[in-house]
């Protein structure tokens, strides 16, 4: 495009690798940045800089922290019930839990799902700080709540044979119909779990 | 969010004050670029910090181009037609109507369009540079492409009766429905003014 200059160009690029922008977003975020004031992109460029440097991974749970600190706040929350243990594959999806604020367990990351295609084994998840945590005691219910995808249920599955052996109650999120969503609209298999797990109402 | 360190935070709402980027967006993009490679990261903001210190606004158009060219590369193009100029309001504009490879002319940059209500006149946009690049002779036609929206028409309308006595041509974008589009979505006016500027088939 003769148009771009290069440093507008530059920009267009970096902002299309990221995830869900295309071209057409990657140019209207440039176009904005290029007519807001310069401290709306100095303050995301050094926001970037200081992402991986200032962050590490809990020890513990394997959550993103703060660099310098061995616990996240969570594992460091003598508030939080630490014989409850929610497993989950991202860290996002800790905080999706969070947001429901009716969680008040610990979690642990896995940063993964199993996955045989794509050659990720239960060395390359962090499968083994999770049974070590469990064996160190004190742990009463896991609840696994990886994806309810094929890979995320086959990961859960797996989890399961590894932590019965360990004395600890293995729980699974619930599923069934979305809150707010369409009978009519939803899949075959969804409908099936919602009828397979229906319950007295109370 | 107890979940979230500050790094992370401060990224998230770095992302959260572009345009069309919610809440979601913002994380998804941070938690993105918390498991790619540093490289990623890194890209972007070197490419943030250069995008103002290393672009200009052309002297003749006021499109964007490379900091210290007087004149962009469409203005500095001697195969580009001098005597036929299209007027738009942002630069990304012009950018749209390059991707069409159908105008050989060159550009003006308004940067805006006129607003009463938000207190933008005249004196606020490049008007007196393209009235002056008009009495500067040899322009055949000015295409007014500002956006088909009230306040676009009304800058169009104005320009017009600023160019006119120039002697210069003035022409404006047609109206009609869209190409690809379903004319059972098409709203009145879009279809009005199909109807009134229906043309022959040939």
């Amino acid at each position: 495009m003769a148009v771009l200059p290069e440093p507008v160009q530059n920009l267009a690029v970096a902002f299309e690798r990221l995830p869900g922008i295309g071209p057409k977003t990657a140019a209207r975020l440039t176009f904005y940045l290029l007519r807001a004031p310069e401290e709306v992109s100095r303050q995301l460029a050094e926001a970037l800089l200081a992402l991986k440097s200032q962050t590490a991974l809990c020890e513990n749970c394997f959550n993103i922290t703060r660099a310098g600190q061995s616990l996240c706040e969570i594992c460091s929350d003598p508030e939080r019930d630490e014989s409850l243990i929610c497993v989950v594959e991202e860290p996002l999806d800790a905080l999706a839990i969070e947001r429901t604020a009716a969680f008040k367990g610990r979690y642990h990351v896995l940063h993964g799902v199993l996955s045989p295609i794509e050659g990720i084994g239960p060395e390359d998840l962090k499968i083994r700080p999770l049974l070590d945590r469990v064996r160190r005691g004190g742990v009463r219910e896991i609840i696994l709540a990886t994806n309810p995808s094929l890979e995320g249920d086959a990961t859960a599955l797996y989890l399961r044979q590894q932590l019965l052996p360990l004395g600890v109650r293995v729980t699974r999120l619930a599923r069934g119909l979305p809150v707010g969503g369409d009978l009519e609209y939803a899949d075959q298999n969804t409908l099936l779990r919602a009828l397979a797990g229906r319950q007295e109402m109370d």
